[in-house]
């Protein structure tokens, strides 16, 4: 079923241990749609200046990805630059030119208004709640954050994902979020917010999923990916985004009855993990110009021989 | 079928943020050979001082360890203190006593010769080469070893663990012993010097298996166990490293054959992760004290009900 994804639409300079990019496509909306694009129809949204090569809006149609949603203003693009430390495990941010994504207030074109997914990716919350008021019966909503809107805008943040099926936050923002330093009290406090489901990244030892039952809150836990190098891991958490709401979308699920699915939901975030870990195989999002739902597969099946007991 | 444990058993004195404890029964051999139990008949090696208490003899005795290796001898047994950080990530020591455990030196009485299970604590990797020449016809060996050996005694280390069925090891250690930062490699470059499987633990993210087949190597992971307290983390890798052993034992595995198995593997792995996370529940050993078989299997199958897609 069709997926809108809502978020920033970027050029990256980027520099880890392996090289160095100048201007690559980049965004947490662009790798979102990417990857949920092997799962599902995915339309987004979000805004590019007049810089924005038609080579990148064709490497995102080449994966049917409706861009009807994203705007194109006088003015440049968003522009990021970061460096990552020897292990990859830090990354420093050198530049950041917000440029046309600084009056960024998406407007949903009429053909997306009754489609039943809807990702909001990390943008202020009180425009992830204003997207969600333009659509018409949308069956399953949930989003993304992080720290400076968890301190700064904390209020908006609360009364944003009160509404959603499903936050997805990295373990340390979980535990800003909720103020608790264990995973599973941060998760029962977070739920306590109101969102259905909750995910928590962390990194690369895989993800935990919460939500409340009539029995007590349940969890399923997947490990991460191995990979063989990490080239660069730019984009793997919008990856992971985009893999596990591109499968629940494919799939149909309502996360109201996702009480009789765990199986369902940790496939999901299997499938971001596999996702996030494609991602981190090439500079910027170019893995995605070569990779096959196959391969896609053939790596979930690789996973689930390696869990299952 | 039968295990037998050498290692070191002794008194600790324990501060977490939860509280503190002066004198409680510790020891890596103690925990092993506690945790193992609940699956298989273990024997133990090891060495206390005349100070060792009746009630803690009780207490090994209490689950069916044999304790006929176990000498006694003029002196005071092994003490050990240390203090956790705040989130328990850290710990340091306040002090070290080896007394008697200085001049261990492991002898296996003749009941023990023929047992088809061994596994080797953190000791002296001359030491634990030695016990393991006792042995006849031992069926499967593995153990454990820290830092210090690693970078002291690389050479004894080496000569040592290459005749070993297995090698469980933290990811730092991992890292340290093979010189690789990625764990893919760093297990590649470990299973190069010997051994036949290499468990890396990875703490409250659980733990990963590699083991080389005709197609390259193989891999098994498992996320840990959440906890909603870790009231003393003291001893849970050597829990982790009896429940392992213990479960391999119990199903009488062979992992010259384990290729075929890797959902045994992973089991086992399983059991060591449920053995890890009950050892936290309590200071120091005292959760032995209550915990029940049936409580043991129950964990396992919610780790089952979490983990599987």
């Amino acid at each position: 079923m069709s997926l809108v994804i809502v978020g920033s639409v970027a050029y990256d300079a980027l520099q880890t241990p392996h090289g160095k990019v100048d201007r690559i496509l980049g965004g947490a909306c662009t790798y979102s749609a990417l990857s949920a694009s092997y799962f599902t129809p995915v339309s987004i949204v979000g805004v590019v200046g007049e810089d924005f090569a038609e080579s990148d809006v064709d490497m995102l149609t080449s994966h049917g990805i409706d861009v009807e949603g994203l705007e194109r203003v006088p003015g440049k693009t968003f522009f990021w630059s970061g460096v990552y430390s020897d292990d990859m495990n830090d990354r420093t941010t050198l530049v950041t030119e917000l440029n046309v994504f600084a009056s960024f207030d998406p407007k949903l074109p009429a053909s997306y208004r009754t489609k039943p997914y809807l990702f909001l990716g990390n943008i202020q919350p009180t425009l992830q709640k204003a997207v969600k008021e333009q659509m018409n019966g949308v069956k399953l909503v949930g989003g993304d954050t992080m720290n400076y809107w968890i301190v700064d805008h904390r209020d908006a943040l609360l009364e944003t994902i009160k509404e959603w099926d499903f936050l997805l936050i990295n373990d340390s923002e979980a535990r800003q979020l909720s103020g608790k330093a264990n995973l599973k009290h941060a998760a029962a406090t977070i739920l306590d917010f109101g969102p259905r489901t909750v995910i928590i990244k962390r990194g690369e030892y895989g993800a935990l999923l919460f939500w409340r039952t009539n029995g007590g809150i349940r969890w399923v836990a997947a490990p991460g990916y191995l990979l063989d190098e990490v080239f660069d891991p730019t984009g793997a958490g919008d990856c992971f985004a985009g893999g596990f709401m591109g499968y629940l979308a494919s799939r149909g699920i309502d996360l109201a009855t996702a009480e009789a699915e765990p199986k369902e939901l940790l496939r999901a975030v299997i499938y971001g993990s596999v996702m996030g870990s494609f991602c981190c195989e090439t500079f910027g999002p170019e893995r995605f110009r070569t990779l096959t739902r196959a391969q896609v597969d053939a790596r979930f099946q690789e996973f689930q021989a390696a869990t299952a007991f």
